[in-house]
């Protein structure tokens, strides 16, 4: 089935493998008359760049994207929009041996067992790589909300043990540290325990916080594309997540009511608002009119340098040496492609709101 | 937009409100031939029905299924199955008071703000109510996968900070508990805990587990239809649900990949098993073969007795107190319901892999 | 897979079999706030009644509709509308014969290879009462088109070779005359081939035309979802209908371009027209803003009196003779159901529309 | 909203504008294991070339396909399979009259009204060239079908008022003769109508026919995925169809039923057969294990060298004139397209009826 499709209004259809040709996607379905030039998207790309840093691998990565459809004279026209990124600098070489066996905490298996054999090289389809036409979606979807007035911004809350201090705050930061923590002092020691990982030829989980402001409340479709429900698929679809929770999440299970319901207030001004936001800005599945809060838990990356034991396609145990050069940690790339499937979902959703009223739908054909 | 309606190969649309004449659901696409009566599915809507206890409210509903279509001398027919439970019970007196202003907690709010008004009466269509035709497709749904040799198991992990002990792990109690707790001590003493917060006016989250066995290798579709990117959507759209995890869940954002990583090996029997689950059974958003494992962290029912600030339709601070019987923890009865929707994607998933390989369909029609 | 499921935003699950408790449709996701009650579906579901005419079975019917979810205060809630109207004089003793064989001309011989067995009462799921749902739709759909100035008008265009004289269009007729002719000569002379074909035990096909006026340029989704695709879909899946066509339809074969072309002209009023109206009111999948002009070619009524062979479930050839009373024509009681499938696809098209262009979205949420 | 994406479990989303970068689609969900080269691609895009004969635009067209991801060692993967096609010969400068103008016949002032601007190179979206992605996928789904024993065969059946004769039926000349006819001697009269529209400066339609034999009875699902409805869509959304039939389409409206049903057979091999085929293969929307025979009717080229009347963006009524080469007849490049959406569809509901019966998904996982 088509597994790589998703969205209602806008349909997105990414494809490629880590060491195929290219990849990208197809955005069908996105608005006509938006201003769209590849440095929009560009500058999302670069945020999941390989660095120089410690925190990430050294291979190098150019990721330019060419738009080759679905926008004219500077616009998009409202036809299918396709974005394409080469692939250069892969080497399938460095990835032959781990053909014939499966890689613990990988989807080789499971890839073997469903279709009957696999991409091998760099992980295939399912290699970190796939994210980039996710994030070239993204990059489309916020450059639109931003328009409406709303902010989806992600990034690195936590590393291992090490989180961000919420009261140092500094939204630069996580366009120029290496973790992309909002923080510089957590990123230091974030970037101390990814190289202690480093050294221990092992690898580190995290968290990723994505807060959305400016979104209008009713936004979501009881009772099944609830805001969410539909972002929690979209955030649990990343490679490497294992949990999503909105405002308070898991904690919530040891609250009383009278703890956990935000109260609503009447402000100076006119407009309605919440006494606390416990919610994440999320009830009954529509968003209430508040921020909203929702993480996502990542697993350390799998592919470590110290020896494993696995089998092969041969039904043989075997012990395993994973060559090449691996991110200890997944979560700053991860960061822009979290915010980019937030974006993504949230403006599906506010299109599919537009007919929510007959009277909407009367006045639009006015 | 058509929020009511969920699944690719068997899809549901489920249908009405606390006090409206009847609740129910279309299940379309089920394939044909399979054994069913009204038993099948009563079973499973007994179980979300109020107790005596203390648990749950001592609101009387009877919720007795009618199948109106899709069956015919006792089996599935292929065609759309119709199921409806008559509202009997409801008396809309109780709630005339809550139409003019908007619970905290509750998704008043957003319908207003979305649909211009709402069905007031009992939450309407945000009711717990709304969860019956969940439960009735989860029903036929587990008794198609029961057929392939795979159970889905739902339970009470914890209610506030009273967890069960794994060790003592009974199944049976599950369905004989108040709480649906599998450990009859830990059901003890979260009744106490129920009822003391009952005493206090208050409610009280809890932690919903699911354990589905017998899932072969590969189920899931890469990349937004993964295995656990559905479960998190399906799950996520119950009412109260505000964190989702697979296996380890949250906690791997702290773990290394050493401990992370579940090791691949060969059984003596020649079967291909892991050392360890962690995962919770699903790598790369497919089946791994291991026991999936997926917990849903539920918040305190929102309606409570005490005195509560909030607003009402005109805009002015108020404060209120919310009558009627509340359950002062949603959690028992919803365990069927996460049950269900498991099943129901499960299967749903199960159905998208059968054309996973072309040789598949050939030999199909062979 | 789920076959009775249409529509991308507006979304319908159709139910029910010919002999069952009950027939259905559940609407899910109609906008908020329009006036409905059951008057307005019953008009449209007495016009599928049969008669005591000649033209149609005389076979008792109510078909009361119930509103069953998704109104409160006599207005749509923007939740699901679940509708039914139960079965009451339905008999299966008539159709326990025909279990055995296979009728030529009806869908039996599928219906038992694709599900292994069929309810065979009346037609099962394939009967002409399977558009109960349909009409029910198609009512609520005309209802709000009407109050975007928009009018879904069908009509009997021909019965055999008796055709309706277009320059003495009557629209009244079509609701009164036993064919649903707009002509009431026409109407007098297709009663006499009907009442021939009944004496012959016989029966005999004919055309539905729709027309809509009122509908903006612009409607319908380049390139698969265009306006003529989607109507086809939807006219196609009514029974019987064999071959469908917009505008001029199957004669364009045989013009010229210069005959075929439409010339656009500004009117002094300002407004865009067309000289003529060859394309049926669709370029390029779109509406041009001309009338919308839609033929159904319907068959004869499979059912006739007369032997015929065909085989049975044992494999053998042998005579029937089919029992009961069977109209000699479909024609008049399909108009509204066509009409119905043109209303509740344009309507859905017309919400899709509404995301046509960012700044129609940027100006929704200002 | 997204229309240029179709299908159920085999998914294709196209883009690509006549004078853009590039065409190309992306199809999801296509079975793993088929060996595919881009000669199976490339044989079926060749077919809609324009030749250098007179029944086609001489302009150069290349056309070569590029597989840029889900084949691995020669078979497909699974994941999606991105084809594109680059544009080479196209030169903007000869189209940059008509921005200005609405062309008869064509989708421009839809496009404008639709989205606010278009690309009105070459007709931009709305050109021929958009087929290349439908044409791609079919050549897939094609050579898949033909492993299972079907094969789908489209070929020009009449250009203006010449008909083939089918007692000549020839199927190499398909391939062979300009005009795509199965008898070279309709070919050669055809040709001459068609020098004779060109000497005209005028254009002709036609009608394409597709066969498609070996379907087992039962596919397409009732009642609004039906294989007629399906395919009906899949036709009509291909630009120029403006009717679609079945069997004996048209005709059926003027038949009597004793004329139209097709008496089933037992076969002396034990098989079941029709004693006749008006059905065209197709009976309750299933396939009914006859040949299924459908027709598209084809309008003549709207771009034709004579002035025409037509107004401009202003809102002035112009005279104009088209230039460039126009292929007087879209029919014969038509036809592979129209074979290509009969095996796309064909397949995709091939896929849906897998999982038809409960005992088929229980043997499928056993």
């Amino acid at each position: 089935m088509a597994g790589s499709t998703l969205g209602k209004n806008i349909v997105i259809s990414t494809w490629g493998e880590s060491h195929g040709k290219a990849l990208g996607v197809v955005i069908d379905g996105f608005p006509a008359g938006m201003e769209l030039d590849e440095r929009d998207i560009q500058k999302f790309l670069d945020r999941r760049k390989p660095g120089t840093s410690s925190a990430t691998t050294s291979r190098k990565e150019d990721d330019l994207v060419e738009i080759l459809s679905g926008v004219f004279e500077g616009r998009t026209t409202g036809t299918p929009i396709s974005l394409m990124v080469k692939n250069t600098s892969q080497r399938s070489a460095d990835y032959s041996e781990i053909a014939g066996y499966y890689r613990p905490g990988h989807a080789d298996y499971g890839f073997d067992e469903k279709y009957g054999f696999r991409d091998y090289r760099g992980g295939g389809r399912s290699s970190g790589r796939e994210t980039i036409g996710r994030v070239a979606s993204g990059a489309l979807s916020s450059k639109l909300l931003s328009q409406m007035g709303i902010e989806v911004c992600a990034y690195t809350k936590s590393i291992g043990d090490v989180e961000i201090d919420p009261s140092k705050f500094d939204k630069s930061a996580i366009y120029s540290t290496p973790t992309a923590m909002p923080d510089a002092d957590a990123d230091k020691r974030a970037m101390e325990l990814i190289q202690k990982c480093r050294e221990d030829m092992d690898s580190i989980g995290g968290v990723i916080e994505c807060r959305i402001t400016g979104v209008p409340a009713g936004i979501g479709e009881p009772v099944f594309d609830k805001l969410d429900a539909r972002l929690s698929q979209a955030i649990m679809s990343v490679g490497a997540v294992k949990a999503v929770e909105f405002g308070d999440g898991t904690k919530v299970a040891r609250y009383r009511g009278s703890e956990n319901n935000d109260e609503f207030e009447m402000l100076a001004d006119g407009s309605v608002s919440k006494k606390t936001n416990h919610s994440g800005g999320v009830l009954g599945g529509m968003s209430d009119g508040s921020d909203i809060i929702v993480r996502a838990y990542i697993k350390p990356t799998p592919s470590i340098a110290r020896t494993q034991s696995t089998i092969n396609k041969s039904g043989e145990n075997i012990d395993i040496n994973i060559k090449g050069r691996h991110d200890p940690v997944v979560v700053p790339r991860a960061v822009v492609v979290i915010e980019s499937m937030c974006a993504l979902t949230l403006l599906d959703l506010m299109i599919s709101n537009m007919s929510s009223r007959a009277d909407y739908l009367i006045g639009f054909y006015k």
